[in-house]
């Protein structure tokens, strides 16, 4: 998508230089620097101090990472360390597993000179999928948003909201729950993102800047407007992304989702999670009781990070004296979600409907 | 309540210096600024710009302001000026428009010699009912978490969360919501309050901030943070204030307030508003068609106010170029909510319940 008018995906390979270069996420939307990725440690820190966030950019980020850390030491014990090292940034992420699997699948039984080559081409080959998957799951997401606007008035913009990042910053590129939006405005659909603020760490913030850049109407309000906004029309659709999925259609996503999810039921309307299938958990069917969730530092909720004379600069919201609690994650069960956009299609939140789309998984 | 171990209310009368002093809380947790007001302005800006808020602070204050205002001229001409610009400073304020009646009731029709005392008098009565009635509630509310505590072991806390600050600041003394926690705990209750941030203005710094100067053991998280701790089991219990109830029980609060209605009757715990009669309005029956909802600064939204090097500083958090919007109440229909306590007893949040309570309302 679009920076200053020109077009960037959120990690990329300089040809230039030979290496993998992230947009540094944790600046965004006060300072858009570029940093260069070299050692394992560099795209251990990217992952866990989320310079990158986003299932589908943590995979990518960890595939490269993976190449990269073997390039000068492609030994098994260097693999080994690799992986682990990497695996351990985001216990939550499922599509960390999934990239860091597929690479080692990919190099473990070939001839430790070949290893970097293969890694770093299977690297890229993951970053290209998820541009097509998410390029495809938009075009679906489209035709919900589409069939939406053909019952308002031609220039009624269709309302969404959206909670967190799953916006192209959080993939390769075209995002997930943005997807459909980018698409639907291609195809000159006019749309009004209402964008949640997304506490703790404000990701809001990144898709508000993202859909500023890529002249999309929207609105920036703080988490607990939604259901105000719900109640009284000024909501159409809910589209979210999601960090895992189960088989089932629950969606685990970032802490705050499950309460736009059942402010949407309340009032009859439709939310759905927009994922690339390599987001789904095929092995867990109970979300809340399966999927362990993440607790994250305790500095997101007691700081926030802001613009202050220019620079940014994070305050202490929090008096010194009272403890807190930063669960990042929650589960939103499947009997509140519409549906799953996925490359494949569109699914009902269900066992069933998820193999349908996916029979091989069944 | 207690600020380092000494008693204070939220608005008194200094007899030494015969003026009104408030707690700023515009700058609290960070500042313990005590202010003194004295001219109409004074008392128009403490409201407005929030160094009082909660709706019997509200009232309080507005009570106050219009004596004082009245002190040097209390011709009808100034008598309605200063009811006219109290009046315009918080327009969901039930409880503003509840004391400025009171005054006007009680010194419109006497002469202007006596206005000044006859209004001051009754602003010392409306605070002590105040202090009177949330003491009441909190002992009727306390029954609720004492039977929780029955079913529990003896060393586990009753675990309850609460939204925005409805604590003894919003009010003369011991608060709404919390008036419930500071009688249980006087009882020997043990409870732990899962504290929400409550973005726009984190009036859960201040809710925090409280309860640890009144040795209540708490902790403080974002607002998106609820829904999964009910989903686990962590939440016993849902008690919240209100700005203004409806005759048949809807709840208008701190938007996000329905947000956590919702979660609690999926999880099936129970939610209650704490509410002095005062905040009833009984002429209206739909809450959310009926009772209109301020829309504030955007400034709430797009700054973040905590502490930076010592010092009070305003954040920016959201990018420049994107559109904000700050609606600062929801509405939580009556069958969410599971019970009213008040000064009288915990009614149904029903008509029927209302009416049985406050027979003379019917």
């Amino acid at each position: 998508m679009l920076i200053n008018g020109k077009h960037y995906r959120s990690i990329w390979f300089d040809k230039s230089d030979e290496s993998v270069k992230i947009l540094n996420q944790s600046k965004l939307p006060y300072e858009i620097e570029i940093k260069k990725l070299v050692t394992l440690d560099d795209f251990a820190s990217a992952i866990a101090d989320m310079w990158v966030r986003g299932a589908p950019l943590i995979g990518a980020t960890a595939a490269y990472g993976f190449a990269e850390a073997i390039k000068a030491d492609s030994s098994d014990s260097r693999v080994n360390t690799s992986y682990d090292v990497l695996y351990a940034t985001r216990p939550t992420a499922i599509n960390l597993k999934w990239a860091l699997s597929l690479v080692f699948q990919e190099i473990r039984n070939i001839p430790q000179s070949q290893r970097y080559l293969r890694a770093l081409n299977l690297a890229h080959k993951i970053s290209d999928q998820d541009v097509e998957t998410n390029s495809r799951l938009g075009e679906h997401g489209a035709k919900i948003i589409s069939s939406i606007a053909e019952n308002k008035a031609r220039d009624e913009p269709v309302k969404i909201l959206t909670h967190c990042n799953a916006g192209w910053l959080a993939t390769v590129d075209w995002g997930t729950a943005t997807s459909p939006i980018y698409h639907a405005e291609k195809r000159g659909i006019k749309t009004h993102v209402f964008v949640d603020e997304t506490r703790p760490r404000n990701q809001g913030a990144l898709t508000a800047w993202e859909l500023n850049e890529n002249g999309v109407s929207h609105e920036y309000i703080v988490d607990n407007a939604g259901g105000h906004l719900m109640q009284h029309g000024e909501i159409d659709l809910v589209i979210v992304g999601t960090d895992r999925t189960t088989a089932s259609g629950d969606v685990c996503n970032k802490v705050g989702t499950y309460l736009k999810a059942l402010a949407a039921y309340d009032n009859n309307i439709p939310f759905y999670g927009a994922l690339p299938s390599s987001t789904i958990d095929w092995t867990i069917n109970d979300g809340l009781k399966e999927i362990p969730i993440e607790e994250r530092s305790h500095e997101e909720v007691t700081h926030v990070q802001g613009l202050f004379k220019g620079k940014i600069t994070s305050v202490r919201v929090t008096p010194e004296s009272s403890p807190v609690s930063n669960y990042a994650f929650d589960v939103t069960p499947a009997r509140l979600v519409t549906g799953l956009i996925t490359e494949r299609g569109v699914s009902p939140a269900s066992a069933e409907g998820l193999k349908k789309l996916f029979p091989e998984k069944a």
